[in-house]
C-alpha cells in the first residue's frame, strides 16, 4: 500500500529556490493562493518578490508592504535546522502527496520526524479534547488497525480523541499537524508526545514559524492540512460546532470520505458525531468499516503530483507581461464588490483578457483589497 | 392525526360469525394464512368448518384433524368476557389497521383494553431486555414524545426497552403485543404495568387464548404483530442476534420504516442497533428523526381497511366449488417438494386449473402436509 515509488517523484527545490520561497510565503499578504497566482504569472519565486512592492503599489495598497529579507529566511532555515527541521515545497517528493491537491495547500511546510509516513496514504481521526474513556480506548483502537493495515494516522496532536489516535500509531507512522511553530505545540503538555513522535516513525508539521504560539485562528488552517493529508477523516465523539466538524466539513470539500462514530443521544460528546452520520457520513464500528472504504481509493496512482504543483527548474525564462493599464486596472476594479465574484464573471464582465485580470487581482490582493475565497471566487475588502 | 372515522369502517362480524371464526382459527392445522383461503374458498368460516374433517383426509391426514367446537369457542368468549376481553375480526373497525395489511395477520385478537388506541396510527419502540440506564431513558424519552404528538406506542412487554416505552406512553395511548394469553404476561412481574395498561390508555393483544404460558417460539409471533402494527419501529439498544433484530427485520419486510439509536461501538448492546444503521435504517437521536420521516406516511387513507379483508356478510353464497379429482390430486403432490414453490409455478407445472390447485393445496395444508412460507410460497412437510 505504501507507495514507495512516489518519493521519487516531484522536482526538488534548489536551495536558492527554497529561500526564495520562505521568503516569499513570510512577506506581507501572501497566502498559499496568492503565493501561487504569483508564481503562474512570473515563473519563479525571485521574480515575484522583485514585484511585489510595484505590484502592491499598483494595487493600491496605502503603505508599501514588507517583503521578507534574505537574512530572515536565511534565519529561518538555520533555526529550522537546529530544530532538526527541515522545509519541503509543494512540488517537491516529501510534499504529503493528497495535500498539495488541496486550494491553498501551503507552498513551503516545516516537518520534522520521519519523512517516511508523510508520502504513505494518510487516515485521519480526530475528536473531542474532553473525550470519554471509551472514545479515547476506541480511537486507540482504530488508529492501531488503521496503521497496521499500511495508513498514517494524522491528527492535531490535542487532548482526548487526537492524543489517544497519534500513541496508538507511534509505531507505525503518525503524523501531527500543528496550528503554532513545530516547538510550540498545544497543548503545552504535549510537548513530550511530540517527542516520541519526532523522534521515532512519526512526523510533525506547521505552516508556521518556529517560535509561533497558536492562537485560536490558527487552528482552522491546522484542521484542513489534517483534512488535505488524509485520504478518509474518522470523527471519534465530538460536540456540535466543535473543531471536529469543522474538519470534517474541509475533508467532504475536498472530497475525501467522513467516517464517524456513533454514540449515546444522551451523550453531548456523541452530538456532533450522530449529526455526521445523519449527513451521510459512514458509520464507522471497526476499523474495517474505514479500511474497505479506502480500500478501492487506495492506488497508487492516486499518490502521484499533480504536473502544475512546482516550479519549473530555474532557468525557464519567467512569463512577464507589461503592467495592465490604469483603464483596465479601474474596470475591474469596478466589478468587483464584497460580494464574492468567480474569475471567469470578472474577465466576461469586462472583456479584458484573462492574464490581466489575474495581474490586477494580484496586485489588488497584495495591497490587502482582495479576499480570495474557497471556491476560487473573489470579492474587495470591507474598507 | 388520529383519524376517528376509521372505526367506522370495516364490517362488525355476527356473534355467530365470531363463533364460527374462533372454532376455525383454533382448530387443528389452522393458522392465519390457511383460515384466509378456507374462507377465500368456502365463503365463510362455518362452511370451512363442515369441510374441514373431509378436506384433511382428502389431503391425506393420517387420522382426522381436531375441529374445535362450538362449546370451546363459546368458554373462550365467556372467558374473556369475565376478563373484560374481546375479540376482534380481521375486518372489523377496532382492528389495528396496519395489522391488517400483513401476510398472516390473525384473523382474530384477543384484545383489552382501550379500543381507541389500536385504531390510531402507531410506532414501535423495542429495544434489549438488559438495557443500560442511558437506553431505558431515551425509549422513555421518545415514547413521551412521539405518543405527545398523536401516535400509539407499541412494543412487547418485556424487561427493559419496551417496559420504558410503555411506561412513557400510558397516557398518550401504548399497545403490548404479548406472545400468551391477555392473562400471562412475560415476564410475569410486569402484571402490574399490564394492568395500567388495560385499565387506563393501554391495549393488550394476543393472538393465542387466555391462559396460555408463552414459550420461546411464540416470540417471533408476537414480534409479527408489533412490526404490523407500526408504522415504523424504532430499535434502542440491541444485540445481534436480538429478538429486537428480528421485528426489525419483520418491519422491513412489511414496507415499515426501521429507525436505529446509535450507540458506543464498545457496548454489546449497540451492536444490533449499530448494524441495522449500516444496513439503511434512519438514524435517531431525537424524536423528531421519527416524527419527520413519518408524517408523510401518516395520511388517513392508509388508515382504510382493505376491501378483500373480511368476510362477506352471512348472506353471500359461498363459492363452493367440486372437489378435485385424484388424478389432479396427485399431480399436485408429485409437483411440490421440501423446496419452496411459488403457487403459480404450480400451476404452470400442472395445467390444473388455479381454483383446484388452491383447494388441493388446502386439502395438503389441513392434512399437516403442507408449509406455507412468507413470500406466498409452499413446499412439503419433511415426512
Amino acid at each position: 500500500m505504501h507507495d514507495r515509488s512516489a518519493r521519487t517523484r516531484g522536482i526538488a527545490l534548489t536551495e536558492r529556490q527554497r529561500i526564495a520561497w520562505l521568503r516569499l510565503i513570510r512577506s506581507d499578504n501572501v497566502g498559499p493562493v496568492t503565493f501561487r497566482e504569483l508564481i503562474n504569472h512570473f515563473g519563479s519565486a525571485e521574480t515575484a518578490l522583485e514585484m511585489l512592492p510595484e505590484l502592491s503599489r499598483r494595487g493600491g495598497a496605502s503603505r508599501v508592504i514588507r517583503v521578507a529579507s534574505q537574512a530572515e529566511a536565511e534565519r529561518e532555515l538555520d533555526l529550522a535546522d537546529r530544530h532538526g527541521a527541515t522545509f519541503v515545497g509543494i512540488g517537491e517528493p516529501d510534499y504529503p502527496p493528497l495535500l498539495r491537491q488541496i486550494v491553498g495547500a501551503p507552498p513551503l511546510l516545516a516537518v520534522k520526524g520521519n519523512l517516511n509516513v508523510a508520502s504513505a496514504p494518510a487516515v485521519g481521526i480526530v475528536g473531542a479534547r474532553n473525550a470519554s474513556i471509551s472514545g479515547m480506548k476506541f480511537a486507540g483502537l482504530l488508529a492501531r488497525e488503521i496503521g497496521r493495515a499500511g495508513y498514517s494516522i494524522v491528527s492535531g496532536l490535542a487532548r482526548g480523541i487526537d492524543t489517544a489516535a497519534h500513541r496508538a500509531s507511534l509505531d507505525t507512522g503518525t503524523i501531527a499537524a500543528m496550528a503554532g511553530g513545530l516547538d510550540k505545540p498545544y497543548p503545552p503538555e504535549n510537548i513530550g508526545l511530540l517527542g516520541e513522535m519526532t523522534d521515532g516513525q512519526g512526523l510533525a508539521i506547521s505552516e508556521m514559524p518556529f517560535g509561533w504560539e497558536p492562537r485560536a485562528r490558527d487552528f482552522p488552517r491546522r484542521n484542513r492540512l489534517i483534512a488535505g493529508m488524509a485520504l478518509g477523516l474518522v470523527v471519534v465523539e465530538a460536540a456540535v460546532r466543535s473543531g471536529s466538524l469543522i474538519t470534517a466539513r474541509n475533508a467532504a470539500d475536498f472530497g475525501r470520505l467522513v467516517f464517524a462514530v456513533p454514540g449515546s443521544p444522551l451523550d453531548m460528546r456523541c452530538e456532533g458525531t450522530n449529526g455526521l452520520l445523519k449527513d451521510g457520513a459512514t458509520i464507522t464500528t471497526t476499523a474495517d468499516d474505514v479500511l474497505e472504504s479506502l480500500r478501492p481509493l487506495s492506488e497508487p496512482d492516486l499518490f502521484t503530483p499533480r504536473p502544475h504543483a512546482g516550479e519549473p527548474p530555474e532557468d525557464t525564462p519567467p512569463a512577464l507581461r507589461l503592467p495592465p493599464s490604469d483603464g483596465e486596472r479601474e474596470r475591474i476594479a469596478e466589478a468587483l464588490s464584497q460580494v464574492p465574484a468567480e474569475i471567469d464573471e470578472v474577465i466576461r464582465h469586462t472583456g479584458i483578457a484573462a492574464a490581466t485580470v489575474y495581474l490586477v487581482l494580484l496586485e489588488l490582493d497584495l495591497a490587502g483589497r482582495l479576499q480570495r475565497h474557497g471556491n476560487g471566487g473573489v470579492s474587495l475588502t470591507p474598507e
